[in-house]
């Protein structure tokens, strides 16, 4: 089911400060920003290697305020790993394979996610603690 | 310097139910298993997928007692995301450009990591409350 890791979600409180550091650390470069209202973040993808199944992403997140999931994250445990994204080829059928197999599921559909992808959480009270995204990539 | 995100690294209580659950519910495979003493941990890599600088996988850690670095991290934190490890071309040379440019090191030096790889650990204080690992795949 699973054909790559897509990206690993990271949370920050400066995301420009943080974009830096990945940049000039690391060598990565941003490939996409956006804000998105629904999950009350602002983000940035940035790019790791390209497969045969898609490209690979460090995603970093700074909540657009304290009452957001990100923001009670960060109230909570501070920054740093967020979530897990994998590569699907499918989301709506992971989706419904996954629910039928009693995997505890936040999105009962697909929803809008980074670089125009249809995402969606798997609840990490059924993934052993770890909130899990299945993303399945906008046609290049 | 990063070529591809190597694998995610997830503590867990019982590493044979965890093994269970992402082989039922996502179809990954066990392709190796070892009990690393000096990290003190019990683990499992399971395969996601092959690129073109080498492959990915999930790694699942079972602390192999409360007093160590996993055990401490699970008493802190529940089961979850642990770490992030990304690949690079030579872990030698990476390490000492990040300690020139000021990033905050674990290991000064590579250490063995899963499945034969060259492997050194960044501090989360350095990497925005992120512990990175860098990994050097054993050659094929």
């Amino acid at each position: 089911m699973l054909t790559r890791i897509d990206h690993v979600g990271i949370a920050c409180r400066d995301l420009a400060e943080r974009i830096s550091f990945y940049e000039s650390a690391f060598g990565l470069t941003v490939v996409s920003r956006e804000v998105n209202e629904a999950q009350g973040v602002r983000e940035a993808m940035l790019h790791v290697a390209d497969g045969p199944a898609g490209s690979s992403y460090v995603q970093l997140l700074e909540p657009l305020g304290p009452d957001t999931p990100v923001g009670r994250f960060m109230a909570r445990r501070g920054e740093g790993l967020h979530h897990v994204g994998y590569g699907v080829a499918d989301v709506s059928a992971a989706l419904a394979e996954l629910g039928a197999s009693g995997v505890r599921l936040i999105d009962e559909r697909p929803r809008h996610g980074s670089m125009g992808a249809a995402i969606a959480f798997l609840h990490p009270a059924g993934v052993g603690g770890v909130l899990t995204e299945l993303v399945q990539a906008a046609p290049r």
